[in-house]
């Protein structure tokens, strides 16, 4: 099980998540690519601090909304999303090659990654614009009980997929986040997420809000790196998952 | 000798200049990369548009200036001017793997461009942003007495130059464009063009507004795809240039 | 009856529309305001333009989408959206009082338009918006057999309700326009276009596409001042609500 | 003495600065309109927070660079430049009309105030745009010894001027601020702040670095509402110019 967490999300001379410390916790960084959040400057500062922390790279392409923070729906037709898509991850890829290191993932953000969960033809035409750019880029989308249907996807565009899960959100039964208006959509303690997390990673599954048992495959967890407590909460994740990860390779 | 021309400057739903009509008739084109002008969809309808007529790709960067096309100058520090360059190139590249083509060159837009060649110090930065990113892309400059000194400086980076004369403008003795503002500043005829190309290729060098002969090795000529009659100026400057390739090659 | 088109939708370089020319025919000009279309200089231009022409100013206020030229429904929260129409006809009442001329109503553009023509309750923000910023505006729609209920909505924002017609495209029985996807979405000769006006100004109805006579108050008919034969048209339509026009007065 | 402080400057997602913290100390808010920072909702709740704590309202307009917060120098044509301005203004006072307040002055940001302050041709295209939208708008302006000069300026345009002085910062012969990079250029205690308020206040005048002592009009004095120590400053002038302007008034 890996962490992943997003990262360069600063923009201009506006601050954003506290990079520079919660960097050596994560194994994945989801660096922003211009269009939701960040800037040329803060993308080469970004790939940098990933690169010195070996941390692996990954390109968070979003739709074209600066003001919005990509967190907006856009009806975008699928030639525009394929280009809109290509250019960010080559953008990222030009700043890392510039720095000789390099993109490993996608992981689209905010209302994009939400559309593409709900409608796989979205989803598609994701796949589709990875893939003609580079087919050996892995793409993580949401572990989700359609983890097969997913997986089929991939195949015909010959990509592969990381699944990531949430590790202090409660599920629904569908197996999607519950949203957070609903009382409870978040874990309020980290028993809750530790429960979730030993969960995941010992027996592959997830308990929803109904106490339904999911069965889940995640190869990494969605971390946060904002916020009063992100450092704290990623530590502790960290070890946590350090300690399974071990049981795991021990067994 | 050359042609290259400014390709895929339109923005969104606004159209500019006559790519379809020009791209047969040219051999490199400098395509926009979204911050003087272009955005993705733009970016791949020309990188497709240009691999059909097998013309080279190059990239065109500009200052972040979308309203101003890039024509203004602004004050940007050299980290952040690397990394805008590498983003941009970087986008485009992205684009182009994506359609299974390449970018050979870089030509920056605009402001960049005559700020670099007034102030070699921007151009040194523009060097290493293209150097780091991928040392195999040539870099196209203005045609100037200075090459010595310009390829001395890309030496150090490990970089190809290409240089590119005008056949449409009037020279000053220090071999720069005389102002549009000035008389005489543009040819008003095609005898004037065909006579400043026909040197140009023959000789190695222009006759500036005083009359003296200049020195100017040219590998390139810049011409326009927009304006009433663009296509007739490029054809004419196409068929001139073919001759006078075709002369030096039995030479 | 009126005639009204969209004006002032060029960006930077970029050019749209015969504004020049059209800006004699109209009645009233709906002026962009920078986030789909326009920039400064081009509003203060527009703004000149139909002040010399003596036409009535509109603000024609969109989503904040350039690249798509504000026709992609975008999610936006009520209190933002409030925020972002008023910005818009602020901005272009600073330009319009710079030259002592004054805005006298409120077009909104594209998906927005759309939206709140869908979804009264995005009309309902829209009204609040121009309400606040200054209830003497006059608010645009589309024409619709739901008039009353916009009235009333506009009664209790104290608005004043221009309703629109189109005089080129075929409405649906539900008083709304045909697809442009559609076969015979947009009349294809000036005898049909002609029907339509006559019927709107002298009977106050309109023929659907399947037959049905729908009672449709319009107060102004929107021409288009881009493509081909833009001029054409419109003087056509100008001659015919000329003549229109005279007769109601007449009579 | 009043005093005044850049409000308003999140974007977005992004915040920066105090504004909630800060507001009830000043008197007069510099409202960024949207160009440098700022975006109409955070506008609009800025607005709001201003007219709460009964503090003058001011545009804070600035040059077309969000990603440079306005800091960056760009050559912009004064056609451009006016309708810039007045496109600024006008939007901010679009938000204050829409909650029944007013804007009562410009103070330009950032680069544009650096320009204006150093070419007084840029100056005048200021007061120009200013004084066509509302002449009764107060010009905010750095106090210099060329007070003068600026003042003969602004009767031409019927305008008035408010000068303001800088408390924390060291000044040259010349009555500008000493450049950031220099020792000494940022008073390091609030005793050094304490006495150039003193000064500013009892006599009019400043001592520079050289300990040369300029006579120097303020109307206002600036104060900042980021950084660690912002509200503790803020307050502490806050009470000194409350104490000076009391003793003032009773004298």
């Amino acid at each position: 099980m890996k962490l992943n967490c997003d990262m360069g999300e600063a923009f201009g001379a506006w601050k954003m998540g506290l990079d520079d410390q919660i960097m050596p916790f994560v194994d994945q960084a989801n660096v922003a690519c211009g269009f939701h959040a960040s800037d040329p400057l803060t993308m080469a500062k970004t790939v940098a601090l990933a690169k010195q922390h070996n941390v692996t790279i990954g390109a968070h392409p979003a739709y074209p909304d600066l003001v919005g923070f990509g967190r907006r729906n856009m009806d975008i037709a699928p030639a525009e999303l394929k280009a809109i898509i290509q250019y960010q991850i080559g953008a990222l890829k030009g700043i890392c090659e510039s720095q000789n290191t390099q993109i490993d993932y996608v992981k689209p953000h905010g209302a994009l990654y939400n559309t593409m969960m709900a409608d796989f033809s979205v989803l598609d035409t994701v796949m589709q614009a990875v893939s003609e750019l580079d087919a050996t880029l892995t793409l993580m989308v949401m572990a989700v009980p359609e983890a097969p249907e997913i997986k089929a996807m991939a195949k015909k565009y010959g990509l592969t997929i990381w699944f990531e899960a949430f590790s202090d959100r409660l599920y629904t039964d569908e197996g999607r986040l519950m949203p957070r208006k609903e009382p409870k959509a978040v874990h309020a303690s980290f028993d809750l997420i530790e429960q979730q997390v030993v969960q995941l990673c010992e027996t592959g599954t997830l308990t929803t809000a109904s106490g339904k048992t999911l069965a889940i495959h995640a190869d990494t967890i969605c971390v946060h790196g904002d916020g009063a407590h992100a450092l704290e909460a990623v530590t502790q994740i960290r070890q946590l998952v350090d300690r399974l990860n071990h049981n795991t390779n021990v067994t």
